[in-house]
């Protein structure tokens, strides 16, 4: 009998998630470990996720054996090395190139599928959640930065060497564009990821005198701009509009690329459905072509936001 | 013995032209028939086109059994339906569908298969051009418009609908931007087709007094602007220059989306590549990403012009 268990692993710049999940996508067992207390040391690492792979294992009552593959979602991780390379937010990988694939191959005796954390979003949500049955839709992912996995052919799209669907880093303001943190300007994510939402509100706050419930509120968070505009804060609803507009119009540039079904939105911002939903499907239908004039679905994953992350990786791990 | 011979017609808004082609890429014989004298009759049109279909192999001394197949490079022409749909420039297509691979397909008895002139000029270009070996490649024609394919692990991206690839109609421009032809503003198209770059000299010409052997000619193409730039004319080569860093800009979108090993361009405007070469590159790779600086190619078509389409368009056949 084939295995039927596989292995998620979502590693974040504090915290690496990691479950064991069945065919259906139920999470049987998860566990948590530091990703920032290593330092540089790489193999450390590696061997405490070896460690905390094996313990949840036992914790669902199995063993490897019961185990078919093991589904990695990370910052930079390539698919086709196998690497975790020069991602700024991971001492151990900041400067270096490290074999993650083989070393926690290696070290649990399965094989390991790694890929970046957008990437890993979109299979999951072909496999478990709001893109099931879809073989072409776009992945984006609003959280501290703007990610993307590009489905086509029912194929995640790494191009010719690994890293495509940089998606977060297309160019929608060409001048006097705000400073993103991968050294240019105008990025999308400098303006809708949730530093970029914040950035709005605390730009548009100096700028006006406009009465609002966030002149109270000292480091605005997306969150705080989420919950002013569900008390009706004027402004804080028109900061949405505005991020909404910004993407609805990067969409139609997208849809002329690959003509997807939908574009499925997934991140902490993408809690803020209730007032992005709207500006983002009328400005993507006011700048697409005509053919495909309200024809593309804007939808918001489906995933429960918990295992979310574990689930998209280990969907990874049933290619193997 | 399989079949080592197909056909590759490619269809323009005033003529059709059509040869046969052999597994090395050689035209053994061709042909041109008008498109533009059919009004709306389609059924007149794909008539005679067979009628052309059975002359050209005809005269490369073949019977249609030795043909594998038929490749149509066609203005909205689609994949997936074998329809070309409303497609503005061609009138017996104009304003329905229709169903071209079926009825070419009937009236000459092999199968046949279509694709838009841009996607066709993609595989050609794989087959036979400066895109053999490749698998992941972006091809933009600049023609009278702006067209694209879109190759990923070597395949056309044909997307949900069978309409991917419109890279013509992107946003380049966010405001005040050019009307381009498709009801919009600031498309890619607007500024970087034939007609395009002549608009651009036109309105530098009215714009400013700056002297240019181009205030002599009246109805200024871009084969003037050439021909300019080649005697040195100062406002003609900056022209091309606005051009290429438009285009190059473009790029580095397109870039982050599908991660291509090379850009390759084809189209009347891309013989004015010693002009248009040098800045595309450089805009290309100001504004890409850091992963992809110096990475991606710029190359222009090998494949000889007047072959071009017809090449292209057979390297369908071979697929069937």
């Amino acid at each position: 009998m084939p295995k039927q268990y596989v292995v998620g692993i979502d590693i974040g710049g504090q915290t690496s998630k990691l479950g064991v999940v069945d065919a259906r996508g139920d999470v049987l067992s998860q566990t948590v470990i530091r990703t920032d207390t290593f330092g540089r040391d790489a193999d450390a690492y590696i061997a405490a996720l070896a460690e905390a792979v094996k313990a949840c294992v036992a914790q669902a009552d199995m063993t490897m054996e019961d185990i078919r593959g093991i589904g990695v979602g990370a910052p930079n991780g390539n698919y086709y090395t196998g690497e975790v390379a020069f991602a700024p937010n991971l001492a151990w990988a900041a400067d270096q190139a490290v074999p993650l694939s083989k070393k926690l191959s290696d070290a649990c005796g399965v094989p390991v599928s790694l890929t970046n954390d957008a990437n890993a979003a979109a299979v999951g949500e072909m496999a478990y959640g709001a893109a099931r049955g879809m073989k072409n839709f776009i992945m984006i992912t609003l959280g501290t930065g703007v990610g993307s996995g590009i489905v086509i052919d029912g194929k995640v799209v790494y191009g010719h060497d690994g890293f495509a669907g940089e998606l977060g880093h297309v160019t929608v303001v060409r001048q006097n564009g705000r400073a993103c943190g991968c050294g240019r300007h105008g990025c999308l994510e400098a303006y809708c990821s949730a530093i970029g939402v914040a950035r709005t509100a605390r730009e548009w706050l100096d700028a006006t005198d406009e009465p609002s419930s966030l002149r109270d509120v000292e480091n605005i968070s997306s969150k705080d701009i989420f919950d002013a505009a569900r008390t009706g804060d004027a402004l804080a609803i028109r900061v949405f509009e505005y991020t909404g507009t910004i993407l609805g119009r990067a969409f139609a540039d997208f849809i002329a690329f690959s003509a997807p079904e939908a574009i499925v939105l997934f991140g902490g911002l993408a809690r803020a459905k209730e007032f992005l939903y709207e500006p983002i499907v009328r400005a993507m239908n006011e700048n697409v072509l005509k053919i495909w004039k309200d024809k593309v679905q804007v939808v918001f994953s489906q995933l429960k936001e918990s295992d979310a992350a574990i689930l998209g990786a280990s969907a990874l791990a049933w290619e193997l």
